[in-house]
């Protein structure tokens, strides 16, 4: 008999989005006509901008033509994808050398693959979190130590005296999914000293960035000393609405230097054997996008959730609701009125306003009592469900 | 200090195609003049049928358009996609089911990816071999054992009595890269049969059965009994010419079982943890491949790499110069004339025809002395090629 990873065995089953279709299918049974408006998931809705979508059609038709036919494209991507990564962190005075960018298919599949190159570690992961952190973690056997955000440190846990003597693998992600809250420079300040004096490495997830509006970094690089240890996961998914193009990058410093182990070497190692590059399509896509004017016009779509984050903020703040989020974000993390559960209050949206969002237990133990909702709804939608939710908040 | 992955410190650099590179900017310098003919590379050429063009252009301009705007897709794959792959193995007389096939972005991915889910287990690994199946071993530190290839076997090595007693994870590569032989129905049901006793698992790589014409088996599934016992990665790399593209899938019957185990749930888990599917317009491409007017479109750019197969295989054979391949497959595996080794054959061809090729020892210690030329490149040059070969050869 051969051996499977034993590890798998210990992941709990995320019945999360599962219970949550159950629970609409039930109620839709009993009220056919209900008309349900669904603020639950984090996925983008807006159609992609024109000069995008050109692009995809001139590289699509490149390829059906011998003298512009391309092949197998280069392992860590096309370097004209690469210098527009590099000129897009010029925008926030952060200098990346090209040979440390790494195309790829999109930050989930990096978030998971990084862990390939290393061996067992003491993970630190925020309490609540996107649940492929804990899960990837668990795949691989580390040791997971949870830091918990909470109201008291508007869910932007800090490192604690406790937390020295060991060094640790830390998952960063700000603006944070799913609590919408972004850390500020002085708060990855500490986190960049705390990882320099245990000999720690941070992963910081970048997915977010693209709708910062405030004074808050976009790049962990933005951080004094952050590029000797912090390796920084970015995707296009929500910055130009790529969730169903799939492209994304990570950024291994050549300065991550582990017992004399470079780790950038270990990243173009683990992606020359087990990766074979990102579409040319989907790269030219992802190129355009990363021009002045693709960025111009990506920021048009962001504009439009900002504008659906600020109705649901404005509504939560005049209720009185304790929220995260909203601003840098498309999610608003609210506090469960009436003092109701996570479900408890799912249950009370669904049925009293025909409103869905996520339970924030889903999310860690420390999301119960909370709950997400998101912008990426139509503003019509938007509006309707603000308009519903304030006859019965 | 956290602890990397120390497996990676045993991987071999490997120089193969740099060295190669180095030899002829070497040669280059001295004789800028050459015309250098390379069929060396196993990559596509051809542009892509203008139906697949047309499908991606389509596919492109719907993402421009709110009502047809696709997100997150689904993390398996497109089921418009699945059920085409299903309907291809019908052509072969095998049934697959649908929650069987998982779409990727390519089957060296999947390659990799695959050992995730397993323990620490023993290896059979044929020699020559593709360095992909030996090197991600390495980073598991798995335990792997070698089965010779060699001139006596025809490059199809047989499991023999000195396996038994073990369980292996077993790579078997037909249409072989890089000697391009394939095994017969029998060969594969005695490796099926050995899997059975032995409790192992088959990893079949297809990557090239789009090349068979002969009566050899296309999908490891046309052995009875395979289904639980092996899972098989395809790609549409050579088959649709998608080296640029991206796009693969891989089968895990749900019918593998291993101490009560499914491998299918397991491999579900790891993809939906650590990947977010395949891009819309990559998909469809796949999926008009997989048409019937795709197919025919696909098998004429096959047929131009065939021609120059046949080619070159009339050519070896009118000199008496041993090979392996061919037929049903892009490479042709030469015994190196004149009692040559890999590299010395290699500088020969360089110097006296200007002609790129493999050495044939870059796929293992049984390659010695042997050599890799592709039919890749245009019917020009495989012709001229030729020429200047049957001049000294």
């Amino acid at each position: 008999m051969i051996n499977i990873n034993t590890n798998y065995l210990n992941l709990k089953e995320s019945y999360l989005f599962s219970d949550i279709n159950k629970k609409i299918k039930e109620y839709k049974k009993i009220n056919p006509d209900a008309k349900i408006i669904r603020l639950g998931i984090g996925d983008v809705t807006l159609p992609l901008p024109k000069l995008i979508v050109d692009g995809m059609v001139k590289a699509s038709q490149e390829m059906g033509v011998k003298d512009t036919f391309r092949g197998y494209p280069p392992e860590f991507g096309h370097d004209f994808l690469r210098n527009n990564v590099k000129a897009y962190y010029k925008r926030y005075n952060v200098d990346i050398d090209l040979d440390d960018i790494f195309i790829s298919d999109g930050a989930k599949s990096d978030m998971g693959n990084l862990l390939d190159i290393f061996g067992k570690n003491n993970i630190l992961i925020p309490d609540p979190v996107y649940p492929v952190y804990l899960d990837t973690n668990i795949m691989h056997n580390n040791n997971v130590i949870f830091i918990d955000g909470n109201k008291d440190n508007n869910f932007l846990p800090l490192p604690n005296d406790s937390l020295y003597g060991k060094s640790y693998i830390i998952y960063i992600c700000s603006p944070n999914n799913p609590t919408g809250a972004s850390y500020n420079k002085e708060q990855l300040k500490e986190w960049v000293s705390f990882a320099k004096k245990t000999e720690s490495l941070i992963i910081y997830d970048a997915a977010y960035e693209a709708f910062i509006d405030n004074d808050v970094p976009h790049s962990i690089y933005e951080i004094d000393g952050a590029s000797s240890i912090a390796i920084e996961v970015a995707s296009f998914s929500k910055f130009a609405g790529f969730t169903g193009i799939r492209c994304g990058y990570t950024i291994v410093p050549s300065s991550i230097n582990i017992n004399g182990v470079l780790l950038n070497k270990l990243w173009k190692r683990r992606q020359s054997t087990k990766f074979n590059g990102v579409s040319y399509i989907t790269q030219v896509a992802a190129s355009v996008a990363l021009t002045t004017e693709g960025i111009k016009e990506c920021q048009k779509n962001l504009c439009y959730y900002k504008e659906n984050a600020r109705l649901l903020k404005e509504f939560f703040k005049k209720k009185g609701i304790w929220f995260s989020g909203g601003d840098n974000s498309p999610y608003i993390w609210l506090e469960c009125p009436f003092g109701m559960s996570s479900w408890e209050f799912f249950q009370f949206l669904l049925e009293k306003c025909n409103v869905i969002g996520t339970p924030g237990v889903g999310f860690g133990k420390n999301g119960e009592g909370f709950f997400r909702i998101t912008s990426f709804g139509t503003k019509e939608d938007t509006l309707e469900a603000i308009r519903r939710m304030d006859l019965v908040l």
